[in-house]
């Protein structure tokens, strides 16, 4: 029997579903777990999105162009437009999912033994993107103490090497929702045109800003247009992760033309998923609206929660959906597996993906973990109890 | 500005989708363009399928499992069984595209060095993936004065290296509709046993085999279970493309495992795509029936006819939907470029896939281009007479 590659022994599993056979014999037993580990919202996708899904007029659901149905970039030109990010048509492909987005960008600006330098902690799928790649990624630690704010513009140029290729920020940022401000966005810009990197900008929760504190997208940032790759999608905003529509966005003229032939090798992103998209354009703002002021209460509904609990510990996210918090335990890793697999108080169980997957350090993130408020309030409240009666019981805590 | 990577150089573009812009041109001109470069059917997709996406019961389209929905993947087993393929549920991991398959079997089982066999001409796509990953296509010429059939034992041996990891054919064959004989199958088996390589097969023409020939899967070749990847997809034989759903399917737990880290990596596969595929599997016998015959018809109808046009010489297909033609010109990667941008006959013109791209070996199929019989007899009689025009006005015409 052949052996599989060492890339694949290299291939981290994903913290955010590793856990998910526990999860799953937990729930043949009955228990009842609380998805805090993804990023999956229960919010209802919009009814227009739904309604163009239902009624696709057409005989064939045929190919669409390897970089996405025309009309569908038009109408993001004009999405983008609403954020004063100024872009043409054809400076947009289609992706399925943003994380075809990150993946071309690494395929096309990347060779391997490249360096990207990411702060971390960090959406872990980036590790992987880079592994498949041949790319390295090099981190440098934001800390929970100090909020996550970006690390200092010296802790980057300690990084920079001959192979250093690229910069990789999320912005609001996936795990912790810290929002990167105007001036740590202008030291991202210096960097990047000082050592004339790739700025690769994942930029997929900027409607989920909760601070009044404004969003930065790396295109709003002068003098590097040709240095930014940004990566969008759809999946967040409106609730619709399944249909795996994103986008990756630059200006350089190479860049575009060298991913559109990895789009021409996959032939053509989700169809049916691109009509839903360009569908969901047209939600109404009272959506919106209300989804936003949905994440604001269970924001701070999430984490004045988890900072009553004895022990933990959980800065306030500014954007995004997610936190990464301290517990009193000495293994998260240990913890999130004891509590599917050991646990659970009056049927029902938490699941959370543990922080060290998010850390490329090792020991960084060893007592954290991130948690989603994609649940509806009712439904965190039972995770909380549930949480805080885990850290009571759990054989390694720690106070 | 920084530069690209060598890789994104080193790929090479589509030769199915490199002339599209010639092609948008030509219509934007008013001139009729008939795809023969594409195998995009034009037949409907079943209506059991559509009916499925029209009538979707949920109100959040959320991520689907990353190994794809459960029940979608249990009916798949019982339409394996059909084809006396026995797998179980956990050997099938849905795709984004047979194209992902082909990707994540790359991925998981080859590290940058590592060396595939594979009989040209072949689909030109899995060199992208190989050039992805870093792995190397070493390329066995298969012959239209052979009708395409298998290189001999001899000349695959000749090929096999230290670094030699696989052997990848694609039955019934895109670009050549070359059907493997049991005999040749037996040979593949015995080199897949001898070397212990894996043996990633491609099988998503399945369903369309003509000439009474038996399909042999690799999976019915006994003793290389283990070493066997076999890439499907529901494109094709469902007219459903565009839904980007296909299927890695694999006994050997090591890879298995190891796909499964990408799986988790890009999340999930289309959730819609595999609600459409899923009811898919319910097409009525007499739909099949149908597609079978019309495509019996339209080989016919254009082989006949292509091999009526002076100069010009096509093997008989025996499965797929392709042939790969002798055409007499001087070079068919000019040809077909000439005939979108400098050519047309009464408002119309034809689109076809310069072969040079299904090859490695420089020099090969220089005078062939590829076409697939997806358009309707009306259709390839009105293209025929096109290309024959075509062949006629071409200053490059070598008859």
């Amino acid at each position: 029997m052949p052996n599989i590659s060492q890339r694949g022994v290299n291939m981290p599993a994903s913290p955010i579903r590793k856990l998910v056979p526990l999860a799953n014999k937990a729930k043949a037993q009955g228990i009842k777990v609380y998805h805090l580990n993804i990023g999956q919202p229960d919010l209802p996708t919009p009814e227009v999105a739904m309604d163009a899904m239902r009624h696709v007029d057409r005989k064939v659901l045929e190919y669409s162009p390897s970089e996405g149905i025309r009309s569908f970039r038009e109408k993001l030109v004009l999405y983008y437009e609403k954020f004063n990010i100024h872009v043409n048509i054809d400076d947009i492909i289609i992706t399925t999912g943003g994380s075809e987005a990150v993946f071309f960008s690494f395929m096309a600006c990347l060779d391997p033994g490249d360096e990207i330098i990411v702060p971390e902690p960090a959406y872990a799928n980036y590790m992987a993107f880079a592994i498949s790649c041949g790319a390295v990624i090099k981190t440098i630690p934001s800390t929970i103490d100090e909020g996550f704010a970006l690390p200092s513009v010296e802790k980057f140029e300690e990084l920079i090497t001959s192979r250093t290729k690229a910069i990789l920020i999320c912005n609001p940022n996936n795990p912790t929702g810290y929002l990167y401000t105007q001036k740590e966005m202008d030291q991202i810009r210096d960097i990047v045109k000082k050592y004339d990197l790739f700025l690769f900008s994942d930029e997929v929760y900027r409607e989920f800003c909760y601070t009044g504190a404004p969003y930065i997208s790396a295109f709003h940032l002068k003098g590097i247009e040709n240095n930014v790759v940004l990566v969008d999608s759809v999946s967040k905003r409106y609730s619709e992760c399944g249909i795996r529509i994103g986008a990756l966005i630059t200006k350089n003229q190479m860049v575009k033309e060298n991913v559109m032939k990895w789009c021409q090798a996959r032939l053509s992103p989700p169809l049916i998923g691109q009509i839903i998209a360009e569908a969901s354009l047209d939600t109404p703002e009272d959506y919106m609206l209300e989804v936003y002021n949905e994440y604001v209460e269970r924001r701070k509904f999430l984490i004045d929660g988890l900072n009553r609990i004895p022990g933990c510990y959980s800065p306030i996210p500014m954007g995004a959906f997610y936190t990464v918090a301290k517990l009193p335990v000495d293994d998260a890793d240990k913890f999130c597996a004891w509590c599917l697999s050991e646990f659970s108080f009056e049927g029902q169980t938490v699941m959370m993906a543990p922080a060290s997957g998010f850390y490329t350090t090792p020991g960084l993130g060893k007592n954290e973990v991130r948690i989603a408020y994609v649940l509806k309030k009712e439904d965190l409240a039972k995770a909380l109890i549930v949480l805080q009666k885990a850290l009571e019981a759990y054989p390694g805590k720690t106070i």
